[in-house]
């Protein structure tokens, strides 16, 4: 199941509005195949890693991260194909959380005499697609805030001179989210004082993300004229967030500024916060990160580590 | 030398105005005795360790983490004794910092006929007594800045119903500081706004610190009323941190509030910044921790750990 794990890697950030999955074939105690779900519309992970093991899958143990479909979508249902090519146990990790199809996949293979083993290494596998779960169940992407602020929890000098907050390795990390999440989204206030890309930049094979401006897209902004798709957003944030998952978004990196993060934070539409914080000091007159937010906020610190001369804290809300 | 290293700990937080100091005697590859410096007035810690080793101490090797004096103190210089004790070979780390003694004490070992071998695990036991080397070669105390902030870098909510922004452990560990630094510091306005104690509470053994009030003491501050010294002070600050190194403190913990914190760094008069981040957000409207520092600051991040569900973050100034 590790293996399949890693297998599944390979697809995130590829695979919205459809989980990271990872399949591995084994036979005799010995690796087979592997197989990951690349892209929507491609052969699901079990497909692609029965078809690499061709003949060899009848007999065969199949490990998989998230329980196999049992309907048709854009691709046949796995189930059909993995009791088509003879599997005689599958191991799952996640059970679908899709209302609509929960349990099915397991039930329908073992009609089929196929042995079903579900949960293994559940917690690794339900923590891998933790964002996809919660599209999959509310009907809203999951929502990564990104700031990066001084030790006095502010976002820009007062002189407005001071562009980069946080240090290069923390910057070249966001271009690595970006990168896997399926759409950023900034305010136009951001777009007016920082004019940025938000592409991108130093990751082969990279693809730009989603890019969304809450409010007006200013007159000649540079994020308009990148390669990849803006988006100009308004209205109720979680209208907006609603309409962003309709489109296939399941995961949104949230990049500023004060205003956009404030509003998210009071309307405790996030999911996860990611917080760089720079070993600066920038002094009573700059401005605050976070904005207005109506109230104190008592969050969990997930775990912390440094990253280049910075510390960067992952943060998750308490749900109450 | 790492057993003189943990032995000198054994005296932190009591020595001032001296170091911490740790001696262990060595004869036949097996210890033969230990000794630490405990208090100022009593004897040194290369004194404490020959008198365990009594005899034995004839023909030996003595480790000691700073360089044995050769003046005459409250107590008798330290090489008399080793000469006299007929240690064989001394091994020390640091060398002595004071201008008026480097150098001397393994000079004069020498001239007895005693081998010296000086710095032995020189970069340890030079961070084991930062604080000091700093008093006794500038004449003013290490200045730990201590303040415990949200994620959006403020000191208290606005309604100021929060108390206590970090959490139970890191609490905990500032009464530690308390214990082992010579003097904590806050500002009239803190003694006003939450009334502290400021003494150690909760450790077996403890001692309280000096406690230095910046500005007039209010009426009926709870500080003046436990055991120990208070003291009002006021003026530059340079000359405050002077006047405190004249009457021996070599280390002071400054716990606050914004505005005596933000001074501090303006005249950048600190040598440590101990930032805990406790996640919670207060927003905008609520007190920043900084103060006003004037221009932007550049720091190091040194080392950041995890204390109890806070993000605890050692800083260092950059020297320009």
């Amino acid at each position: 199941m590790r293996l399949a794990l890693a297998e599944a890697e390979k697809g995130r950030g590829r695979t919205h509005p459809n989980p990271a999955v990872g399949a591995v074939v084994v036979r005799g105690g010995r690796v087979v195949s592997r197989g990951h779900h690349q892209k929507a519309g491609l052969p699901h992970a079990e497909v692609n890693a029965l078809r690499a093991a061709g003949r060899s899958a009848r007999g065969a143990d199949l490990y998989v991260t998230l329980e196999p479909c049992n309907h048709q979508g854009r691709t046949p249902p796995c189930t059909e194909a993995l009791i088509a090519a003879g599997v005689r146990r599958v191991f799952f990790g996640s059970a679908d959380p899709n209302p609509l199809v929960d349990g099915h996949g397991g039930r329908r293979l073992r009609r089929a005499g196929v042995e079903v083993h579900a949960g293994i290494l559940r917690a690794q596998c339900d923590a891998s697609n933790e964002p996809w779960f919660k599209f999959i169940t509310t009907g809203l992407p999951w929502v990564v805030l990104k700031a990066a602020i001084t030790l006095d929890g502010k976002l820009a000098a007062r002189t407005g001179d001071s562009k980069w907050i946080s240090s290069e390795p923390s910057r070249r990390l966001v271009h690595h989210w970006r990168n896997e999440l399926d759409a950023v989204l900034v305010g136009a206030g951001t777009v007016r004082a920082d004019n940025p890309r938000l592409t991108v930049r130093g990751i082969r094979g990279g693809r730009n993300p989603l890019r969304v401006v809450l409010g007006a897209i200013p007159a000649g902004a540079l994020l308009t004229r990148q390669p990849g798709e803006t988006l100009a957003e308004g209205g109720p944030l979680r209208q907006v967030l609603r309409r962003l998952a309709r489109r296939g978004i399941t995961t949104v990196l949230v990049e500023g500024g004060a205003t956009v993060h404030g509003a998210f934070l009071r309307a405790r539409l996030w999911d996860e916060l990611r917080l760089f914080v720079a070993p600066k000091i920038f002094g009573a007159d700059a401005m605050s990160w976070a904005g207005f937010v109506g109230r104190a906020l008592e969050l969990r610190l997930r775990a912390l580590e440094r990253v280049g001369s910075d510390a960067l804290l992952w943060i998750r809300p308490v749900r109450t």
